[in-house]
């Protein structure tokens, strides 16, 4: 191909724009919601929609059954000597209700004007029908525009992303022969603004524990028993109380052993993006932030662990008063964690710092609900500088370089089963309401999210 | 009267045990569960059956409504000059659930051997109709020895105490005029041992508040906002576990302030009772004590404030991993008090070391849900040290002046209603299971009852 391939795929996308738009609503239409039993049907039409969009395109397409719902795995070879993306996204959707609160129906999808400019309504309009569809538009329009695709393409769509994925590992385990890729492409992340485009390339870890403090045998008077018998409600605000130190500082011995700071580069990049957190936590009612003092705040968010406790319970909880000494009290306490810090090893801290604490007498159960790593995506990887390149060519702009305070589990996945990393390149916007009613996609996000996928293909192949 | 009446009325006792015996059997049969609407007739019935057994004796008798179960009121004019007793007892009962436990049918009175002798098995054998019958048998023992009895008399014994007395006050309030006395005297608490006798002098007070801390105006992803939103439940932990200091001590400003130390003769007298704490700790598996370091068990439990958190919740609670913050958090916790700790103030303390220590952009909302004083009796008064010489006489061996970790209310009542002070000289023992299956009263605690409480009516009516 020419190296004038990549305009003729530019221009030919943007010609037929209001046909890749009406595709993707004839999915949108599909209310393929996994949590409710009664679209599971609708779950199967939606793979099979895109199978056949994706056979159209010249993929050969499986739709391969788990024991939720399908998934779809298309693969078409590229050239020789060209690199193999494993493309990533899910036709799933949140349940749409509360329906009243919508201005659309939910899979009805409506093209409506916006502050700037037209935006597709609908659930799953970015969630990731729209996302998922700018790929598939990107690869059509290599193939209208030249009949073939210059690089080696597997598409997996599954079902189950908004219900925690749980077949998907199983899956990724029974197929993994037939998944051998050079890096995974996921659409399903923000960009800065509408005018910045981004790379997520920081995940935060995730340690989630329940701990049980047990201390009499059995519930007891507190004025028979107060000032005698141990009460675990008492010891377990105390060792709670003891997680953080006065300046926001997590407690647990080794706990920042695997903590690293971030380049003074990334610091500066954060820094310059003026993010107003004052207005952040306006939105949710708090008139000043928490965590470590002295931190900027996309560092407490995006580089640095917390340790938050999620759910807490003990004794009388009704109305009025009971005058008791419970014989238990339970936690759920979570540790977000960056590249580095070993869950496990971070789970064990938790624990050794509890039973150091314990008062004489009380005894501490623990279950580990979750543990997964942090990750850290290579900036200077070669799909990296790719992904960058060809953003900074569609924006005008060079991407920002953004963490993520939670985690997206599939990534990690990718990285421990198949063994590659992952390029995480979204174009949703913060106010998109992914899992609210009124979930819309920017018309401009989606067509500039098509062109930056096809300018991918192109410059991996060697292209421009 | 000659001074010989007293032995005449014990002989007489001693002569008529069975008999008292059998009218306390006739009043256990009546299920007077003030808790259970369906005995709502026998809460009736037993305030009939006593007003017939106090009229019998020669007392005037009403059975007064009120908002809930009637109140029994007898009265007896005494000699000229000679001082007037208030007596005070209910006559309702805890329910018998669960019946299947029980050895005997609850409301089928039994004699039974045990190892310190017979013992009556029966709800309500000790709490409180065999103590109330107490007094009833040594009124009805002077009155048969003697044709009357040598003080004034009132005797007050309503149907409600295990329900919260909620009438009560309203009753005193409303028959104020006719409650006129010099001192009350209750039979409701216990001995030390069965050999030791015991009056309870200090009884604890409380104050009880819930506070909910809230922050964030909504629940928040601890991804998404952890590292800069505010977390209730880690405010929570961290405040409520710094109410002690490392020697158990409450670190509420002012708190002891109002905290005087029992005199070195009551330290001395307590020391010497070799109360083992460990022994009363293995029973509710424990293995040491809490609360203040270096103070005696019996201290601790009798004359030191306490402060323990009675429930806590906020958050998910429910099975596995949710990465919630939550928007807000609650506990409820509870003041043990001393005489001359003001319940009000303490709640202002805790008010204020709640605000305090708030994190900016947090807000705590306080409810009081119970406020009442610790109360010290005092021991030098002629009633307290009659009730101590008639004990000494009857089991030759000086009384326990004990403390009661819990608190009375009717004491509190009593005193701040009608002006008197209360005599609390109770027969049970720690093993009679007032609120549990099988609850018994040991027949010799019974016997010893009846005379001491003669003994008390001769001694202050200047005869022995």
């Amino acid at each position: 191909m020419p190296n004038s391939a990549v305009p003729a795929v530019l221009d030919h996308i943007d010609a037929t724009l209001d046909a890749a738009r009406e595709r993707l609503f004839a999915l949108l239409r599909i209310p393929g919601v996994s949590a409710q039993p009664n679209h599971d049907a609708d779950c199967a039409a939606s793979a099979m929609w895109l199978s056949n969009e994706l056979e159209a395109i010249g993929f050969a397409v499986d739709v391969l059954p788990t024991a939720g719902h399908p998934v779809l795995l298309a693969r078409m070879a590229g050239p020789a000597g060209a690199p193999h993306l494993l493309y990533y996204g899910h036709y799933d959707v949140q349940p749409a209700e509360p329906l009243e609160l919508w201005t659309h129906p939910p899979f009805d999808p409506q093209l409506v004007d916006g502050p700037r400019g037209k935006r597709i309504v609908a659930r799953g309009a970015v969630d990731d029908k729209g996302q998922a569809m700018m790929i598939v538009a990107a690869l059509r329009a290599w193939r209208e525009a030249h009949g073939s695709i210059p690089v080696g393409c597997t598409v997996l769509i599954e079902g189950e992303e908004e219900i925690g994925s749980l077949n998907l590992e199983p899956f990724l385990e029974q197929y993994k022969d037939r998944l051998g890729a050079d890096v995974a492409v996921i659409s399903d992340t923000t960009m800065w603004d509408i005018d910045t485009p981004a790379l997520t390339t920081r995940l935060r870890g995730l340690t989630f524990l329940e701990v049980t403090l047990r201390g009499p045998s059995r519930d007891l008077h507190s004025g028979m028993y107060g000032g005698s018998a141990l009460n675990p409600l008492n010891a377990l605000a105390r060792i709670l109380g003891e997680l953080h130190d006065d300046q926001g500082r997590i407690r647990l011995p080794g706990f920042y052993d695997g903590v690293r700071e971030i380049s003074p580069a990334q610091a500066a990049q954060w820094e310059g993006l003026r993010f107003d957190e004052g207005a952040y936590l306006h939105a949710i009612g708090l008139a000043a932030p928490a965590g470590e003092a002295d931190r900027p705040a996309l560092q407490r968010l995006w580089s640095r662990p917390t340790a938050d406790i999620n759910g807490l319970w003990g004794g009388y909880t009704g109305v009025g008063a009971k005058t008791v000494i419970a014989s238990e009290a339970s936690a759920k306490i979570s540790f977000r964690l960056v590249p580095d810090q070993d869950p496990q090893e971070v789970a064990q801290q938790f624990r050794r710092f509890v039973t150091e604490r314990l008062p004489k007498g009380a005894s501490a159960a623990f279950q580990i609900l979750a543990a997964g790593p942090g990750i850290a995506i290579n900036e200077e990887s070669v799909f990296m500088r790719a992904a960058a390149a060809v953003l900074e060519e569609e924006f005008s702009r060079a991407p920002v370089m953004m963490g993520c305070g939670g985690s997206i589990p599939v990534v990690e996945s990718l990285q421990r089963i198949l063994g590659i990393d992952s390029v995480l390149m979204g174009f949703g916007l913060d106010d998109d309401q992914p899992h609210s009613p009124n979930e819309k996609f920017e018309l401009r996000c989606l067509h500039r999210g098509i062109r930056s996928h096809a300018r991918l293909i192109g410059r991996l192949a060697g292209l421009g």
